[in-house]
């Protein structure tokens, strides 16, 4: 079997790889498709702060059940399923509240433990979720993807009466656009390149924004009574823009982040109490995969387009270099470990 | 009938006064004792962002019916109230949500409109809060400075399996830790003056710190199985805490906020979202005073210690002076109209 493995940073290699060995309660997955993150580029780049080398990386992927450990219950070899790639102790005080996504032991697979980017990897069977037979193993593959989304809108609350200001237009925004979109929210996404924000109308965004040319605030300003955003959700994760985010948002309004940049960002006290602002951090999924799946199954989404380019998982290094270099051309790029 | 005045910045005045007239949904009362804030102050010094000028101040009220207005049920002269200062549109987007405390077109007594250091104030029925006959006014008075801690401990959802760190344990401090205390929490509070850290013992801390003596992350970190408090709640207002607040949290953990300083505060994005951290602004009260009323008629708070000194109303000059001059000797003071 073949893993792709970044042996340290800037060392990216498609090597020979183990068959790993099943504990008694995983079940061993034949990886049939799995997507590049940019959280894969960061500890391709070193810029990852949890992730250790050499590191088989991958957290998004799918494929079917070939083996079930001895004490697994509800898998059986030939059930389709896509991974979770958070593994929490489930004893700790994040976990005790059902924030496993945070947990103190927080292991996720492809940056504190081997990943997905392999023929074969065991994972513990709670991790594992069911596809349906007829569902295409990419669209199961953007499981993980879309919860991240999921997380941050369960986290801020995103409903019919939010009207949404999404700060990026990449993969990240167009998922987190898609699920607002779904719960019944307005969207306004801003973006500095013009291309993405095309996209982003084609993925169903209300009205968007070039950022650093159009006045944000006051472009938002009438969408929203003069009141601002209810929901401010920073998609590119850029430490500026939170500041800006505080002083957009209307009086009660939210603020999510998931950037996961050391820089200080400045923010003002008096901004966030005189509007009583919320200001959501959101990291990884807690347990919505099984949601998200329902969603993918249910045709609530449009996963086929997210989709832009899928190469031989022995080509990785080719996919990282176009990922890198076209973000214009790709929105989520999959390895085939099929072939 | 007299009125403490702020005439202008620096210039408090006990002037006489108009009787005001009694609109159609108002209930004109007899102030009977007010309690003096730090934002009376900070209206004094000019530094109120919102205040304009000659300016009536004081929130913190409570007295007697005299009068009802024309269209007023449910009240009668002679009833004992206590008035909740927040005036609210009621049809706006915080108002329509439940957090008529951040309306867009806020009006709050003795800030936005004149107050109650008088002693006759006509206002909307909606804000008297009836209190027991047997109950001290002075009791009723502190009803306000209880809802501020009502609100960011309802907002920051305080509970029995959280440990709270409490920076500063001054007034707001102290009446913090009591609702935290009432609502089941441990509570560790940290303050530079060890005089008002015996003082927070005595109404029922359970460990302080010494700020700037103790360090106070390795401190708390074996009271919370080294996590971090779960709960912190910043009631000294100086923005620096802001960034020990996020690093010391739990992860998971919630941070609140009611200091109104527009000096920018450095926070870490990464910190926010490696620990899904949530930051709550607080601001004021959202309709809490009846539940407030409730707790304190029902004896499970301590209120009766918190009226450190009592003025007659004529007297609010000197009153002011002590409450700036001598922190250590002061909780609440309290001016007393009905002389």
């Amino acid at each position: 079997m073949i893993a792709v493995s970044v042996v340290r940073p800037h060392d990216l290699r498609v090597v020979e790889a183990d068959m790993p060995p099943v504990e008694s309660g995983e079940v061993l997955v034949r990886v049939l498709r799995a997507g590049i993150c940019g959280s894969d580029m960061h500890i391709f780049h070193g810029s990852n702060p949890f992730a250790r080398y050499p590191r088989v990386i991958g957290h998004e992927f799918a494929g079917e059940i070939v083996e079930v450990g001895a004490s697994v219950t509800g898998f059986k070899a030939g059930d389709r399923v896509v991974v979770d790639p958070v593994v929490a102790c489930g004893h700790c005080y994040p976990c005790r509240i059902g924030r496993s996504n945070v947990c103190a032991h927080l292991e996720v697979m492809g940056v504190h433990r081997d990943g997905g980017f392999r023929n074969f990897i065991a994972v513990p069977a709670g991790n594992a979720v069911k596809l349906k037979a007829e569902t295409p193993i990419g669209i199961g593959a953007l499981a993980e993807p879309f919860s991240i989304a999921a997380n941050i809108l369960e986290r801020t609350g995103c409903g019919p009466d939010d009207t949404v200001l999404l700060y990026g237009a990449g993969t990240v925004g167009v998922t987190v656009m898609q699920v607002a979109k779904m719960n019944g929210a307005r969207v306004i996404v801003a973006d500095p390149d013009r291309a993405r924000l095309e996209r982003a109308l084609g993925f169903g965004a209300d009205k968007v924004l070039v950022s650093g040319v159009d006045d944000i605030p006051a472009r938002v300003a009438p969408e929203t009574d003069g009141l601002g955003p209810t929901l401010v959700i920073d998609c590119a994760g850029v430490p500026a823009l939170l500041e800006e985010a505080c002083r957009v948002a209307s009086p009660a309004g939210r603020v999510g982040i998931m950037g996961f940049s050391p820089a200080p960002c400045n923010i003002s006290q008096q901004e966030i109490v005189k509007k009583e602002l919320t200001l959501y951090g959101s990291r990884l999924n807690r347990r919505l995969i099984p949601k998200v799946v329902e969603w993918l199954e249910g045709g609530k989404l449009k996963p086929e387009a997210m989709i832009t380019q899928t190469f031989a998982a022995k080509d990785a290094a080719a996919a990282f270099e176009l990922f890198e270099k076209e973000p214009g051309k790709t929105i989520k790029i999959q390895l085939d470990f099929a072939q």
